[in-house]
């Protein structure tokens, strides 16, 4: 099987299954006084030393969650909460508008819910932020501003976002800025302290931990007021039992992810480049999406449209060929709607309904982008004959 | 070493850890469409069928979340937002006094955040609800509440709540209820259709999955507000990638632990009752918390007090002599308050600083209750001798 779906959950690193195994096999909840609760209690400590080393935080900016979705909900509400609580003024959200769905989702509710004021800054064709929107945004409303979240890179097309300018920009207006680094960990350097965020989303399964997993980091004067409430885990931020194993998996996964991160964006970069040159060379009316630049995009990560077809054909094609891939987010549960990402960044309906992403990962070689070639010309061909007949 | 703190956690059935290693060796996105994306679904299914057949329900009342804690603040919130949003007068909320953590912090939340009308209601002596003063509050409030939620079986002292009067109480008003069934499952009989309940937790590491994964079963026309919003998954009740290791794991933890629920129950309640009376007979001053009858507790759990001491020292005695208990909730993470739970059985707060928990589990043995009761008449003496000093 050729797998290019790495951006949807990639396979567990070894050193993260022997660590969920290892710990699995000793039992104990790190919130128990007696023996065995302080020693899950001290790999969870170390596990969290391990994670803020690898990403340039301190530990105390660490907090676990059960994954990126629940990462993403904690800093959107928990920032928007802590901020109105503080100036009940502050009511507005600025996210662009290819966030991932748990962002998205989040800012829509907090509208329903809050009456927040959410405004979905745009972006340009290559999908990258509008700069001169969220300026303007902050110049108008800066002190009716709750929060600022842009992802590190995207989900979909793989465009890295300009975050030193959205944090220089925001902090200049004292509003604090999250981002969903999901994506982007393991990838492309991320350094949290450096980017001068506030808070932002590591999620453990796009980075060979196992699904269920992840992080929030978060300066401790963000104040976050919680999403899970309960036995006061984690500061009190999120509540409910802490998985060693899990935990211990996560670090683990990271920090190979991190160490390997160098190497491993160079080693994905030549196969991007092929698998690239390869589609729009074999493949009449295909057109590579997000940025030209490579060094603007995510190594991982090649996105096409392919005029005429429907991506429902290309991806029942490219699987009974034996190469899993996807549309865009996978999290729709089956259902294939029209990406949003594309449709911000200005693509037309059919366009944006006929969208393939092949995502590398660390298992990932040059037989797979190999076999992708040879069966895209011909799905192709297929899914257009198949639209017109 | 002894371990007599499975209320906390337990250890991990065979069953569900080779289901855990099995997939987690198998790779897929359950919400892809590719080949690998719809076997991780199949198996996510098939799993919650099995959870479903297990517990009563109907697989489409099973929504898998990242635990109790979790399924609660889901079952709270989602209900109170839901039931006040089809009539706004609806702001009550009625717990019972001795709830967990993950209901009442929930529900405290629901107070300060949306103004809320948040009742405890009161407790006997042996921990079990008042119904009168349920009754009452139905009879004068129920068309203005909400939610009523009450545990299935105390997680301190092990006290069955009166659910089947619960709940007749709560419909004949029109009121939805809640239970948390975390400490239930696996110990006494628990059939979610046959109890009229609306909503129930299930928590899988109390009963022998690995930590981070559970469920709520909620009737569909409850139509909870979801607490974590994202990529729609689990109907769009709970947003975040669906862990097909953990949810299998989960299901044969599930699986297993009722199955094994009548045997175990009774060879539970034979270790019980030993320790009971020896403890009783042993330390001059213990006194047994919950109910005197057997009936109305949980057949793995046995509270005590004991006149003069501080749980502190208790504990740690114990752990000293290589017995690992609890003085009640683990989640507090390290911070030994007075138990909510016996203050509101009427306890004053000596007592309930001088509490200690001993909850067996499907690794218990004669041995480990021979250990305990060998050790525990010392560490008593000990306690009380530090504390006259």
């Amino acid at each position: 099987m050729t797998y290019l779906d790495h951006a949807a959950t990639t396979a567990v690193r070894p050193e993260a299954a022997e660590a969920f195994a290892r710990e699995l096999a000793r039992p104990g909840n790190p919130s128990s006084l007696h023996a065995a609760g302080r020693d899950a209690r001290r790999r969870v400590e170390e596990s969290r030393e391990a994670v803020a080393a690898a990403l340039g935080a301190q530990p105390g900016e660490v907090v676990f969650t059960s994954g990126g979705t629940e990462a993403d909900n904690l800093a959107v509400k928990g920032t928007f909460w802590s901020r109105r609580a503080a100036d009940p003024v502050r009511t507005r959200v600025l996210v662009s508008a290819v966030e991932h769905p748990a962002v998205l989702d989040a800012t829509d509710w907090l509208a329903d819910h809050e009456s927040a004021d959410v405004v979905r800054l745009p972006v340009d064709a290559a999908g990258r932020l509008d700069l001169a929107a969220l300026a303007a945004e902050l110049r108008a409303h800066g002190e009716r501003t709750a929060l600022v979240s842009v992802m590190w890179a995207n989900n979909e097309v793989g465009t890295v976002q300009p975050l030193p300018e959205v944090v220089a920009a925001a902090r200049a207006a004292g509003v604090p800025v999250h981002s969903d680094a999901v994506q982007a960990v393991g990838h492309v350097p991320v350094d949290f302290a450096a980017s001068g965020l506030d808070a932002m989303t590591v999620s453990g399964h796009k980075l060979g931990a196992p699904i269920g997993v992840g992080a929030l980091l978060a300066r401790r004067e963000l104040g976050l007021v919680p999403v899970e409430h309960g036995g006061g885990q984690e500061r009190g931020v999120r509540s409910g039992t802490l998985s060693t194993p899990a935990i211990c998996a996560f670090a683990a996964a990271v920090g190979a992810a991190v160490a390997e991160q160098e190497a491993e964006a160079a080693r994905l970069a030549v196969l991007r480049a092929d698998l690239v040159r390869g589609v729009l060379a074999a493949v009449p009316g295909a057109r590579l999406s997000g940025p030209e630049d490579p060094a603007a995009a995510l190594p991982q990560t090649a996105h096409f449209t392919f005029d005429g077809c429907d991506a429902d054909a290309l991806l029942f094609g490219l699987d009974m060929a034996g190469v899993s891939a996807s549309s865009g987010s996978a999290c729709q549960a089956g259902v294939q709607e029209p990406s949003h990402v594309l449709l911000a960044m200005g693509r037309d309906l059919a366009q944006a309904r006929s969208a393939v992403r092949l995502t590398l990962g660390w298992t990932s070689t040059a037989d797979d982008v190999a076999a992708v070639l040879a069966a895209l010309p011909g799905v192709v061909e297929r899914a257009r004959a198949a639209r017109t007949r």
